[in-house]
């Protein structure tokens, strides 16, 4: 990787950006290109692209906007294919930027480079340890895809994932998309093997035919979750002001997506939350759903939500009824939402009960309101005078091993498991089946919008094969 | 107090009741009344409730359903007006309990006494210390009262509220509404001093003509949010079995709602968003935002975000954007969103900026993009050979001062000002702007529609005065 613009000045973000890159454990060699400096970063430092010794694989240029056109024309000389530009000061700011890009577009073509950018953060490979944005990653490497109008939605979205246990798998800032564009990016998205789900933050697709074949052609084998943000005029003038792409009339786009098989999400979260459920859990035959509560609210609040969304609520078979009866008490209801209340064994909760809904023939997917009633239990063993310390290793032991049920179950039934619950986002019951792959969503409504993404999902992948 | 259904069983229901309010600090005196036990969680006990020394304010019935109305009974002739039942085998469960709570009313009539329940959970009233869930109250006395037809949004919200900074007034879980049911509740909330916003959890209103009125005449002084889970097929059935309260079609709910000047969540998580901004901020005179933001992506998606709600982008004035010059840097945008980019001074980002935006005439609310560049700010002093110890306490002063110049724009400037971040829910940046009353919210979605029903509640108010 030759590296232009980052220096010994800790300030610039050249040298933030280096140090991105060297802090994300990047394999390959990298060489600083300095008019003055011998080192950057303790990094051995060349004075010229051309001194280098070998021909790098990438460049990531972070220079001030009029030599970057200079430097790109020797990085073409040298021989460089796959450059990152991050300055800004083109397209983006007016006639004399546009004028300078349009010089750009025409060195990338007449050394066949592919440039990212301008204006962009970069890309993010956390398989290949590779950062060229600004933020340090400290998300792990994930399953998702991102390719973006937006380097924020990259950058920011490190620590965001992260707090459900995912992450991405590259994620690309396109910037002005001078040469490579969102669509180049979702394609290699399409094609790359640590990606199970695209996810695309679009503020105006310039390339609307080629958009539409290349994600005809991905859909069927993997989903793509779009979040478009040009559709409301407000948004439009937003986006507009942004990176100068030209958005289009909202019904346009959703014909778009819905022609092309991509799912939309009408915020980032909502984005992500799809691709969370898409990316980690089995895809659902249909749309019938068991929702397991031990307490009516609950239950109540997620039928609500499913019924304002594609789900509809199973009829629970005979058999299941039966095979159901001896772990609900008689304050609780064997219909659906199977509302324990209070259960005979708690632990029938995770193992017995989830088992008997999973085999249920007329339901595809398992709802599960998760309440860990960890401080009224902590209070019971208080109260019979056990430590602290043990109550909370105990505590801690209890709900791991029943998310561990949750592993088992995902593995003999090829069902989706989606979790809701009203602790926080950082409480244990939550981390742990996280952790086993049952997707955790803050309240029914998030839960059922995201498994709603699920079953749409498996009916355009039935349409498309 | 007289407590029935308590005793030395730390496993029993009663008994857990009873160790909420004591560790709820609960001030008054409680009398247990136990058959056998002398003592019951050391607190003296009595055989009987008419060997008790005084007439307590309140009963709280914990026992089986058998023995329920004798106490009843008991507890009117010792001149008891006020209880709570929280046992349950009554209308829920059938013919034989709907009897039974046939028979419980008319104790009620005799006696005149407030009942509450049965199948409840009880009231909390954290401003009073007083508990009577078995769920112990982790949060804060605050300013949301909820009159609820399901307990569990009333116990597992002690958690998810605490972690928004916020906290009950007052909280009941109305049960089978014998005697006193949700609009008793919620008339009482609208006299409650210390309830700034009324939280409405509805399966099904028995007196539609009573709710109304008392509706209309709470809400041009305090806000009311109703999340109505009735009105799908499936949330109907759920509701049904839950508690037996018939749920009419949604329409008609609609149409009730919006009459009354009830504002309308289509979720839990979102009725307590909307009671957190009508709580904590004042109420804007119009609908049009500026948008406040350092990336893009983040400004497009909350002007997106607004253009999906009733919210519209405010337009500077001249004056404003001759103000905001200084500030921005070439990169950045002073359109609306005002997108800074890098700001030249990042500390002008909570102290000039927002003042000069708060100034402005053409807009009534302030929404702001927290990022708080930690990370990078971090690396760079570590880069500089300052000790972790210092960087982390220099960071932690740097966010708090930050935060503390919303609780001065908020001083001086009626007008509210919502935060939206990407931040997970326990970081630093959005605990302090919430502790200084700016709401926090995770996405601009969630920051926008709760935004949009700070201005229903404006135009409801406009129109009741």
């Amino acid at each position: 990787m030759a590296f232009f613009g980052a220096s010994n000045n800790i300030a610039s973000m050249g040298t933030h950006i280096l140090m991105s890159v060297l802090t994300g454990g990047f394999k390959g060699k990298i060489y600083p290109v300095h008019r003055k400096e011998s080192h950057v970063q303790n990094l051995k430092a060349y004075g010229h692209v051309a001194d280098l010794p070998e021909v790098p694989d990438l460049a990531v240029i972070v220079l001030p906007t009029a030599v970057v056109n200079q430097t790109l024309e020797d990085c073409g000389r040298k021989g460089i294919k796959q450059v990152v530009v991050v300055s800004g000061g083109f397209k983006e700011v007016g006639a004399q930027g546009a004028e300078l890009e349009g010089a750009l577009k025409k060195i990338a073509t007449l050394y066949n480079m592919k440039i990212l950018g301008p204006n962009c953060l970069g890309v993010a490979n956390p398989h290949r340890n590779i950062n060229t944005t600004f933020v340090p990653n400290e998300g792990i490497p994930g399953f998702v895809g991102l390719s973006s109008q937006s380097g924020s939605f990259v950058t920011q979205m490190f620590e965001y994932l992260s707090g459900f246990g995912m992450g991405f798998s590259a994620a690309f800032s396109v910037g002005n998309e001078a040469v490579l564009d969102i669509v180049d990016c979702m394609e290699y998205l399409g094609k790359c093997p640590n990606t199970k789900v695209i996810a695309l933050y679009i503020e105006g697709i310039q390339r609307g035919r080629t958009f539409m074949e290349a994600a005809k052609a991905i859909v069927p084998h993997k989903p793509i979750v779009a979040y478009y943000v040009g559709g409301s005029k407000a948004g439009k003038a937003a986006g507009f002001s942004h990176t100068g792409a030209m958005a289009g009339p909202d019904e346009l786009y959703d014909g778009m997506f819905r022609q092309a098989g991509i799912i939309r999400a009408r915020s980032v979260e909502e984005m992500f939350d799809f691709c969370w459920v898409l990316g980690a859990l089995p895809i659902p035959e249909g749309n019938r759903v068991i929702i397991q509560t031990h307490s009516g609210g609950p239950g109540a609040a997620a039928a609500d939500a499913c019924g304002r969304v594609d789900l509809a609520l199973a009829t629970l078979s005979q058999e299941t009824l039966e095979k159901l009866a001896p772990f609900i008490p008689s304050t609780g209801s064997v219909g659906n939402p199977v509302d324990l209340t209070f259960a005979k064994d708690y632990s029938s909760f995770f193992s017995s009960i989830p088992e008997i809904l999973l085999a249920e023939e007329n339901a595809d997917i398992l709802m599960v309101y998760l309440m860990s009633p960890q401080r009224v239990v902590e209070r019971v063993l208080k109260g019979m005078g056990i430590s602290d310390e043990t109550i909370q290793e105990q505590g801690r032991k209890i709900v791991e091993s029943n998310a561990e049920q949750f592993r088992a179950h995902l593995k003999t039934q090829k069902k989706p498991i989606v979790g809701y619950t009203f602790h926080r986002p950082d409480a244990q019951v939550m981390n742990e089946a996280i952790a086993r792959g049952v997707p955790v969503f803050q309240g029914a409504e998030r839960a059922a919008r995201a498994t709603a993404a699920l079953v749409a999902y498996s009916k355009i992948r039935g349409r498309e094969n």
